[in-house]
């Protein structure tokens, strides 16, 4: 009698950390958007977990450890004047202590004011772009935490409709 | 005094572990620069965690389930008429039930002949490139399967060196 209770139960759970995560997804790209280095750091695996943080920018070979994925962080942060998100497709899976999380990045960056004007963007332009996702999360003390950031360049939207 | 033993252990079980990985990461590649489906159908995750599987080719956004990454892997295994891979800065972490590799994918394709030769390749070209790529492994009872492969192009290779 006590099976539908205790599957209401796991999926509430369930649902409660998919919850958690996605707000943890979130965070990294409030982080960037805001280029709030503090956010950034707290994204990321810290302790003993600190050198495994794996992170690949688009068109960049991985990084890795904690101190080499940081010090990226604040040299993008630091050369984009502005830049925004619009998440979609977004889908997570929890897997006991792992969570990966992928998610279409819709991204519009401001460009700084150049000399030549573009005839179709003006003084200051505005560039856009979709990248693809994989976003790896553990679970720790302090809650979901990133390990694993890969994130490339979509190319056509029609690719995989073949 | 078994202190020393118990660590001697611990680090052999998780080098063997590594080593597990790495083999399982390898035929992701020898299934594909063979074209053997039935290996390819392997290295992947299946029963419960079927639906869970993500696939980003280079260019591409995400695919997720089982079915819809092994179709993909099909149709691009059907249009490769030749491929090799030799990898490079390939990084295994393993924790616990999940693995993670990173690795460069060093890629030699053969192209069909072609009408007009190219100057530099001759009429039946190779080209070449390079991919980074993330490898998230789940142990099962039938040992490591791949969980998530996303692969992006590598645009220089001098950025990670800043």
């Amino acid at each position: 009698m006590n099976d539908t209770d205790d599957t209401d139960d796991a999926n509430a759970g369930v649902a409660q950390e998919v919850s958690a995560v996605l707000a943890a997804n979130a965070a990294l790209y409030d982080a960037f958007e805001s280029a709030d280095l503090d956010l950034m750091q707290a994204v990321w695996l810290n302790g003993a977990h600190a050198e495994d943080v794996i992170c690949v920018h688009p068109g960049w070979p991985a990084l890795r450890g904690r101190g080499q994925v940081l010090r990226s962080w604040v040299m993008i942060m630091a050369n984009t004047s502005s830049i925004s998100f619009v998440l979609t497709d977004v889908d997570a899976t929890v897997d006991g202590e792992v969570a990966v999380v992928t998610c279409v990045e819709n991204i519009l960056t401001g460009m700084p004011e150049v000399a030549e004007p573009m005839p179709l963007l003006g003084s200051a332009g505005l560039s856009g772009g979709r990248m693809s996702a994989t976003n790896v999360f553990r679970h720790t003390d302090t809650g979901w935490r990133l390990w694993v950031h890969h994130s490339s360049p979509v190319l056509s939207a029609e690719v995989s409709e073949q």
